[in-house]
C-alpha cells in the first residue's frame, strides 16, 4: 500500500474554558492507503498541529510533516518506524512536529490493524490483551470536606483507584494540601488506590515537593504525578530518593521516547505515563513499554480524552500483565465521547481493556461529530494553502 | 510599561531548498509597550510558531502563546522571567509555544535595553563585553578534494576555527569520513581549530559514533557536534567517556533550560550550544551560561541565520572571557541579511562581540525586509482570527 491522504478533523465544544480539562477540543486524523482507512488523534493544539503538517519548508531539515508521510509505503509496522524515522530526520528543527506525527502514526496502526484483520496490540507483538484497573481523575476540592465528597462519590461509581490534583493543590502550604490528601484517603476508604497529581506546579522546586511528601506517605498514596516541569530529571532524582512509600511518576509531557526513559534512566520514576497520541504514537510507547519492563518501572497510559485516544493508549502495554492501573476519561466534554460511536466501558469486574476488534477497534463517528468540527483555513501570499476536509458525503447527507 | 502588541514578520526566499541551511526564511517578532520597540526572531518554522500565538485555546494549559503576552507589565528583567513563566505553564501541553516565545523574549530585551540605553548584556549583569573569535560553518565537500578546497579557502578568508559537517559525513562509512576529516585538517593547517558537525545522523547509536573518534583525534577536532538526537544523554555520556582529546557537544536542539543543562549534567558534553531564538530567549540561554560555567563546560552560541539572531546569541556569554569561540553565519542567504541596515562585522583582529548600543543595537530594515515578506491569513469558521501585520507606513511609502 501507498499512504494517499492525510485528513485532520478538529473538533471542539462551542466554548472552551479555562479548566485543565484535555477533553474540551480534539484533532482526529484520517489516513488512506489503496483504499483503506485508518484513524488517530493527536493530544495537542488542534491549529497548530494542522500548521506542522502543512507548513512551508524551512530548510532541509525543518519540512512540513507532509514532506514525510504522504506517498510513503505501507506494508507493515516497519514501515511505520521508518517514516517515523524519515519525520524525526526532517522535521527535527519543527517543534510541533512530534505532536502531529502522533496522531498519523496512531491512525497508520489503525489501518494495517484492519487491513491484517487484527488487533493493533497483536501487531506489536502481544499474545495476551490484560484487563487493566481503571483510575478515575477528578480535580482536588476547594476544600478538604468538597475533597472527601468526591472521594466518596468516586467510590460509589464503583472506582478503586482515584487520583486527585490540580485546583488548589501545591499553590498554597503544604499543611493545606496535607488535609487534602488525607480527605481523600477518608473519603475513598483504606482499601482503594489513591492517586496525587502536582501538575508540574513546582517547576523545578525540590523542597517544595518533599514538604508534601510526609502526608502523602501517611496516606499511603501509591503516586505523586508530575511535581515538576519534564525535563528537570535531576529535581525528579532527588524527590524520588527522599521518598520510601509513594512513587514519583511523571511522562505524559514526553514527545520523543528518550524524555520518557530519561525519566526512568535518570530521573527515578516509578511509574512512567505515556500519552501515546503525544510521544509519537504506539510505536514510541511501546520503545517506553519495553524499557519500563526492563528497569522495573510501571507504565501507565496518560489519557484524558476520547475512546480512540484511550484505545491506542491501551496497545503498547495491553501484553504486560503486572502493569494493572490504567488512566480512564471518567467525565469527558461530549465532544470527547461523540467521536466514536462505540466505547470501551468497564466489565463485570469494574476493569476494562483494549479492544479486541481490528485495528484500534474504535468506530469513528463523524456524523455524531459534525455540530463539533471546525472550519480552518489558511493563505499564504493570499494563496489556499490549507482548507479542512469537506465531511464524506454519506455523513453530508444526514446533515 | 505594558505590553500592547507583539507582530510576526515572516520573510523566505522566492524559493526554500531542501539544503540545510536556517538562513533561508525567518520570523522576526516585533513587540511595543507604550511608545517602545524591540525586536526579536525565532529560529522556527513561521507559520507553525504564528499558529502558536493564536491557537483557540484547547485548555487552561494548552492556552496559545498570546494570552500570557499581550497586556502584561514589563518593567524589567524580572517581569521577563515572569512571563517566561506564565507561558510556561499556560502553554504547558503547546509545543510549539517555546519556539514562538522564544522570539518575543529576545524582543521584550531588546526593548528593555533601548528604554533603559544599556546592551542586553549588561541587562544581563556582565560589565564587560568579551571578544569572541567566530567560527565558520561549511558543508562537507562531496571527496576529500572538495573538503580539502573548502578548508583553504576558509583560512584564505580569514578564520582561525571552521566547522565542517552535514553533506555525506556520518552516512556512509567510518574511512570515507575519516578521509574528510583528514583533509579539513590539511586544508586548515596545524594552527586552525576544526569542528566537525554529525547533525544527528546517528540517532542514538553509540557504535557509530565511537567509530569516528579516532580519526577526529588523529585530525585534533576541537568538537564532535551532534552526534546523537538532542535527548539521547545515555549515548551522549557513553561516547563522552570514550573520547579523549575530542570533545562532544551539542544544546542546538534544546527547547528548555533543563534540556540544556540535562546535557551538561548527565550527558557529558563538553560544549553546550545554545539558540537563544530556541530554549525560550536570552534568559533562559545565560542561565545555561550560569550552569555551564559552574560545570566547567564551554558555551558556544549556534546560530545560522540573520545578525538579529547572532547580537542575540552572543548577549548570553559576552561576559565570558573563557568562552571563546562562537558561531557565525558566514554565508547566509540574502533574507537573512535584509533583516537589519547593521551588521556584527569581524574587527582587526579577526574577532566579533555583541554591540555595545543599546538593547540588542541592531537596526531592522523592513524596507529591505519588503521582497521578501510573506503574508498570511488564518480563518477558522470563516472568521479570520490571524492576518499578518500592514507593513508600517512609513516604509510603504518608500515601496
Amino acid at each position: 500500500m501507498n499512504i494517499d491522504s492525510v485528513d485532520f478533523y478538529y473538533a471542539s465544544m462551542p466554548e472552551v474554558t479555562l479548566e485543565a480539562d484535555g477533553s474540551q477540543d480534539a484533532l482526529l486524523v484520517r489516513v488512506t492507503a489503496d483504499g483503506h482507512e485508518g484513524w488517530g488523534e493527536c493530544e495537542a493544539s488542534p491549529l497548530t498541529s494542522i500548521a506542522a503538517f502543512i507548513t512551508p519548508r524551512s530548510h532541509g531539515v525543518c519540512q512540513p510533516v507532509a514532506a514525510s508521510v504522504i506517498g510513503e509505503r505501507l506494508d507493515g509496522p516497519d514501515d511505520i518506524h521508518r517514516i517515523a524515522r524519515l519525520v524525526a530526520r526532517n522535521s527535527m528543527d519543527l517543534l510541533q512536529a512530534g505532536h502531529t506525527w502522533s496522531g498519523i502514526e496512531i491512525a497508520l496502526w489503525d489501518l494495517l490493524g484492519k487491513v491484517r484483520d487484527e488487533p493493533v496490540w497483536r501487531l506489536l507483538g502481544y499474545t495476551e490483551n490484560h484487563a487493566k484497573l481503571p483510575y478515575a481523575s477528578m480535580l482536588m476540592g476547594d476544600t478538604p470536606q468538597e475533597t472527601l465528597d468526591r472521594a466518596r462519590l468516586a467510590r460509589t461509581n464503583g472506582f478503586r483507584a482515584v487520583k486527585f490534583g490540580w485546583g488548589s493543590y501545591g499553590t498554597g502550604t503544604a499543611a493545606a494540601d496535607a488535609d487534602h490528601v488525607a480527605a481523600a484517603r477518608e473519603g475513598l476508604g483504606d482499601d482503594a488506590q489513591l492517586l496525587i497529581d502536582a501538575g508540574q506546579i513546582w517547576g523545578d522546586d525540590v523542597d517544595a515537593a518533599i514538604a508534601r511528601l510526609e502526608a502523602l506517605e501517611n496516606a499511603h498514596a501509591t503516586w505523586l504525578e508530575e511535581p515538576f516541569v519534564p525535563h528537570a530529571y535531576v529535581a525528579h532524582a532527588a524527590l524520588a530518593s527522599r521518598a520510601r512509600t509513594v512513587g514519583v511518576a511523571g511522562g505524559e509531557g514526553a514527545h520523543t521516547v528518550h524524555m520518557a526513559t530519561n525519566l526512568i534512566d535518570y530521573g527515578g520514576v516509578r511509574f512512567i505515563q505515556v500519552d501515546a497520541a503525544r510521544i509519537g504514537g504506539i510505536g514510541p510507547s511501546k520503545a517506553v513499554a519495553d524499557h519500563a519492563v526492563r528497569h522495573g518501572t510501571t507504565y501507565v497510559n496518560h489519557t484524558f480524552t476520547s475512546h480512540l485516544a484511550l484505545s491506542a493508549s491501551l496497545q503498547p502495554f495491553a501484553g504486560l500483565a503486572d502493569h494493572r492501573i490504567c488512566e480512564y476519561p471518567v467525565e469527558p466534554k461530549p465532544v470527547a465521547l461523540a467521536i466514536s460511536s462505540n466505547h470501551i466501558l468497564p466489565d463485570a469486574n469494574g476493569e476494562v481493556r483494549a479492544p479486541e476488534a481490528p485495528g484500534l477497534g474504535i468506530e469513528v463517528d463523524l456524523i455524531g461529530l459534525l455540530p463539533y468540527l471546525r472550519h480552518v483555513e489558511i493563505s499564504i501570499d493570499h494563496e489556499r494553502v490549507y482548507t479542512s476536509p469537506e465531511v464524506p458525503n454519506k455523513v453530508s447527507h444526514v446533515v
